[in-house]
Parts: C-alpha cells; sequence; structure tokens
C-alpha cells in the first residue's frame, strides 16, 4: 500500500527507504464506500486525502439547488475544501465518493510539521500546489474563452479516464452546461 | 526599495537581516511603463513579477479578437505566465501594464536555486501557491454559480482599489460581461 505513496512522491523528489519510512508515518490509510461524504458544507476541515484507487468529485450546490462540480479526483489527485483546509475558513464545498476509494490523509498539522523535519517535502507540496494553480488558471481561461462543445473535447482529451467512469450528467455539471446540451455536444 | 520586498516576504515569515540580504541578491528591479508589455503570448517565460507600484494585467485574446482577463496584479501581487514559469510551456497570456510599474523579479532558475540555499523561503513560496490556489477555486465556483451582477458585487468588494483604477471596459473583460452588461449593472 505504501508503494503507491513513495511512487506519488517520488515523481517530484528522491526519498530513500529510511526517508520514506518517516514521511509515512505522517499519513493514514482510509477506506470510503460510494455515495458516502468526506467533506460536507460549512465544516472546518483539517485533512486533506490523495485517492489511491476509486473516484471522487467535490462540489457546491447553489440556491437553487444547481450542483457545480469544482473537481474530480482519481487515482493520484488530491482532494479536500482548500479553502478551509488552508486558511481556516468553513467548507463551501462538498466532497463525495462516486467510486469506493482508498485514500491517503493528512491533516494540516501533519503536513506543516512534516515539512519542517523534512525539508524535501516542502518541495513537493510547493511543486504539487504550482501546478494545481496552473491547471486552475487554464480551467478559468477556458470557463472564459471556450464554448461548450470546446470545454467537452477538452475534457474528453485531458481526462479520458475520469469520462468513462463518469455519469453524464456529473460531466454536465463539471463543464456548466445542462444535460441537454451535453447530449448535443456528443453527437 | 527593498523594504518593500522585506515587509512582503516577513508576512509569511521571519528573515532576519542577513537572511535578507541574501534573499534581495536573488531578485532583480524592473521599471515599466503604461501600456508595456513585460510578457507577450507564445513566448517561454522564465521570469515571474512582484509588484511594488502600478498595475498590470494577465489577458488572453481569443480568436475573434476579444480580450478575457485572467489576473489583475497591483502592490503585493505577483504576475506572470505561470504555466510557461512553472511548466516551461509556451506562454498562452500576454502581461501589459496599465499604470507605469516598479516590480521585483525573479527568474525559475534563481527562484529554485533561492528555495535550496534558504528552506524558508521554500515554504514562503508554497505559502503564497497554496493561497492562490484557493483563491483561483473560488474564482471557479464564482464563474460557474454566481450570476453576472453577483460577480460585478463580489469584484467591487474585494478589490476596491483595482475597480477605482481600471477603465470599465478591462472590468467587463475580466467578469466576462459586456461592456454593456457591465452599465446595466453599476446601475
Amino acid at each position: 500500500m505504501t508503494d503507491f505513496l513513495q511512487r506519488h512522491i517520488g515523481e517530484h523528489i528522491d526519498l530513500n527507504d529510511e526517508e520514506f519510512h518517516t514521511v509515512s508515518k505522517f499519513f493514514n490509510s482510509v477506506k470510503i464506500r460510494k455515495r458516502q461524504f468526506l467533506i460536507q458544507e460549512n465544516q472546518s476541515v483539517d485533512t486533506m486525502y490523495l485517492v489511491k484507487t476509486g473516484l471522487l468529485k467535490s462540489s457546491l450546490i447553489d440556491e437553487i439547488g444547481k450542483e457545480h462540480i469544482l473537481q474530480f479526483a482519481n487515482e493520484n489527485w488530491w482532494i479536500s475544501d482548500f479553502a478551509s483546509f488552508f486558511k481556516g475558513e468553513k467548507s463551501t464545498v462538498a466532497v463525495e465518493v462516486i467510486e469506493d476509494a482508498e485514500l491517503f490523509s493528512i491533516t494540516i498539522n501533519d503536513l506543516e510539521q512534516l515539512c519542517k523535519v523534512m525539508p524535501k517535502m516542502e518541495h513537493f507540496f510547493r511543486v504539487k500546489s504550482n501546478f494545481g494553480y496552473v491547471a486552475l488558471q487554464k480551467r478559468i481561461l477556458s470557463l472564459m474563452s471556450h464554448t461548450a462543445k470546446e470545454r467537452y473535447d477538452e475534457f474528453c482529451l485531458m481526462y479520458p479516464n475520469i469520462f468513462s467512469r463518469v455519469p453524464k450528467r456529473l460531466i454536465a455539471n463539471y463543464l456548466g452546461v445542462t444535460r441537454e446540451t451535453l447530449s448535443r455536444l456528443q453527437m
């Protein structure tokens, strides 16, 4: 099980077995079933999660009951309410399990402690955050400047693995289009 | 001039004068006039900028010539094409000066070197990246779930200082509405 974590971290930094042993003690394993909520709205969230297997989504329900999906997370993705996790705010998104999942979790206190005792891990998390930032900028530019059809094609191209596993209504809620529009785009 | 940089970094980490002296050698000062471009599209961008004074924007021009503004940056904001800076891709946004600006610049190589020689700075940049990530997630949720009127009100509330300094057509290009819609929202 820890093989996965070592490989995931090893994509950006080199850790020998002794260092990894230290790192692994900061993480816990979590198993969670389909349709369970990992995070609900209006909570204080002190944990973020790395997906080993399974699929989750974070989303916001607006005042008229419409769901807006901020993120899907499958293998090797991190998920949480990051505004709550990093800034201590109340959560605004809910995180729900779409496929039974095995996760690694780390609390904000353990994250900060880990970065202190092992500067390499601070580097790892900085790189992950930078790459996440870049991905979100692209999503914003896409939301602003691309048509629904272009966003649909991008999604299929970038996330074929998620596309094939997720109900179409959820893809519509991610792209910000109605289910009917999505059907039209698929033709 | 370095007082500003020391204060900016001091918001997240403690640096003594000797440490700050080391840090400051990794930065350069840049002055640039209104209407100049700091970054153009389709370049390799190896520098990011911290705004000491002035105001800039990063934006994308789509195929029909419409501008979409990704970011405004005034005092204490960082700006670049971050996909190019962090991931070595070709730039997709242009960065233009709206008000004469004084900036601090750092190259990607110097950033990585600085983080190596001073782990505290790796912490500083991780925190900045995390906070930036959270801000972008909020912008995505806002683009997806809020009306133009709500986005306009949020912008006035969150960035009163930018609102008062920027031509209204640029605010429309940031909010993703037409100039006519913006006029209606202001009534």
